[in-house]
């Protein structure tokens, strides 16, 4: 009842001005209240995987809840889990970190959030190849801190290349975020690629946050690579950001970690304890759980969606459209510059909702990954939903 | 290995320089730590209930494990649980919220970071009287804002004044915080002193972050009054806090809640999109049992509560430390001056310090509550912990 309250309050903070909320977010939302209302929606929005949690991750956690692991943990984490992704950087990634250079977050996205809050003082940049994921530079602002955002071709695949991060570079940089596997172009930068881009970080001090939540979705030939791994000094400034939602299949849990050095750790972690205090710690047993499945579940996870990832390359070759080789992650950044223009629509943002409202499919518009005139395909959902999905977009594009 | 690092690195986040780590957290995880070494220590530190969740909000948590609720849901929280929090702010409070006047948190203390962070610019001051709960002042820094600390009287029972308030007030007062009961001194604010509250808030349109998470904790003729019940016009400037921690036991499954005007609602869901997404869903389902499980739950609990309070109170008075009446809460700020001049300890943290590492007691330090001199009891543990806790921290007083 806005007549009734008080006109006189003060306004709320100045940075929420800039911050727009989180569109992927708020379409699953969308979603979901579609869904509510019995309406079937396809979903080609969130990057959430349709499989179920794994067996022995949903039995630790039930056995957690049943011995009432109810209380308070460390702010770090649980030492068990903590302990465990020590063994899989070392194993998985060739990084030797200590159990007091991690630290378990509520999701890799509070993690970031965290991290960007620890590493950045008011006024100090975040370089942000994009397109990018939509909260990079959310977080950014909301840190206080000056996103700098440097556009990436399409020539390159959507890759910062070592001589647009020098002419990015300001007294004020403070920190790099490189996201390979990349949301939401799906690019893989190369170990050569990493190893350039860390030598500039390295000469100039600046952290490089190295979000590598989708290191498991490999396509092809393509490798993962750690920045961490290259070196001591390498290892020194990087923060390497991880977390259960995407190979776990997770989300819904929010389970996510970094390894970093004990001064970063342990300003996050100071952060941490006034701003959550700890992720669930029924989650964080599902977690350790999980962490014990091993290459075999991964490796059958990833085949599914190297069939996924054929359906839409397919769609899309059929249909003419052009999207970055998406060597990574599950995602297809679809240029659809010219149904844009076919429909009359001025945004993809149009585009999305109106393919929302006449075929009840469900993609982000690419202006919120800063790539204008794209649309983003998340291929994590079953085969006949992606099928059928498809089919409606083509059946819609068809009829503009 | 630093030696090998890089010393080239920026320095982190100026704003770390002021905020100091959860020192309730912080003992936690010592706690915890020495346990795990074998060691038996009786904690009187944490604010962490030593009941079992009940069974039926752990049996929904397992059926939303079962079920596979592991996928994304909404910033805000789940629907149905945001509909029951309605249901009880109605019928509890004498508060009428609908279901986007409320957001669902990782835990009341995330709750306050993000409610603070998305009311404060950087500058604005935040009122906060102490001795108060050890976060508040370092979220206010970590969003930038001014905490503007009061210093309430022994004689007012550590309550904050109007003419308290007012003197505090300037043109950069945003809001006040609010915590009745209190942490660390269990004082429980009549209607009358929170109406004289509200009153110079509204005239002043400054907001009131009302930290409700101990309402259920009384003793005594004492009442708890949720100062959004006043009025439309304090509706309208309050944020009432709350969550599962401490009523239902469950700290470790970090939900809590906010309920307040749509504008600041969606602030704060814009900012908690992009810091957390949402709390653990499994969490959420636990939560939603758990506020059906009515008041004669509650009322076994405050019960037993209420007889360890009789425990800590009859040993204060034995050994003649005088603590404020506590009304509410389950804490008891005890005044051990003298104790610090009998054993030489130049502040209460080295007590602490002493008393953990002779006589596996764990106390919070009264200054990490602006209480210097003071040391806070918590007796959120059983009367056999908490019976050879005192016994033990009355023998080690006596041997000073």
């Amino acid at each position: 009842m806005p007549a009734l309250g008080n006109t006189m309050k003060k306004p709320l903070s100045s940075i929420l001005e800039g911050i727009a909320p989180s569109i992927t977010m708020g379409i699953t939302s969308k979603v979901t209240e579609l869904r509510r209302q019995g309406i079937t929606v396809y979903s080609l929005g969130a990057g959430e995987p349709d499989f179920p949690v794994h067996e022995k991750a949903k039995l630790a956690s039930i056995e957690a809840v049943a011995g009432n692991m109810s209380k308070y943990g460390s702010v770090e984490g649980l030492i068990e889990l903590r302990e465990e992704i020590c063994r899989k950087f070392e194993s998985e990634n060739s990084v030797s970190y200590s159990t007091d250079e991690i630290i378990v977050t509520s999701g890799a996205k509070q993690g970031l959030f965290t991290a960007i809050q620890a590493l950045c003082s008011p006024g100090d940049e975040i370089i942000i190849p994009v397109p990018a994921w939509v909260s990079y530079v959310e977080m950014a602002k909301a840190a206080g801190a000056v996103p700098v955002t440097v556009n990436t071709s399409k020539e390159s695949g959507f890759k910062l290349s070592a001589g647009q991060l020098k002419a990015a570079l300001t007294p004020k940089s403070k920190a790099i975020i490189i996201n390979s596997p990349a949301n939401p172009t799906g690019a893989v930068y190369s170990a050569e690629e990493l190893k350039a881009i860390a030598e500039i970080c390295i000469a100039e001090g600046i952290y490089i946050i190295s979000d590598e939540i989708y290191e498991k979705f490999l396509f092809g030939s393509s490798e993962h690579v750690s920045i961490a791994s290259f070196s001591d000094e390498a290892k020194d400034i990087t923060l390497s950001v991880n977390g259960f939602s995407k190979a776990y299949a997770m989300p819904g849990w929010r389970v996510g970690y970094i390894g970093a050095n004990r001064e970063v750790i342990n300003a996050i972690s100071t952060l941490q304890g006034h701003c959550i205090s700890h992720t669930s710690i029924v989650s964080q047993y599902a977690a350790l759980a999980a962490l014990s499945l091993g290459e075999g579940y991964i490796q059958e996870i990833v085949a599914e969606y190297s069939a996924r990832r054929e359906l839409v390359l397919g769609f899309l070759a059929e249909h003419d459209i052009w999207c970055p080789e998406p060597d990574g992650a599950f995602y297809a950044l679809c240029d659809i510059q010219k149904y844009l223009e076919k429909g009359g629509f001025l945004t993809s943002s149009e585009f999305c909702e109106a393919l929302l409202a006449g075929s009840q499919v469900a993609c982000i518009p690419g202006e919120y990954f800063f790539a204008d005139g794209y649309m983003r395909i998340s291929y994590a959902c079953s085969r006949e939903t992606l099928a059928t999905a498809l089919s409606r977009i083509g059946d819609f594009i068809v009829n503009l």
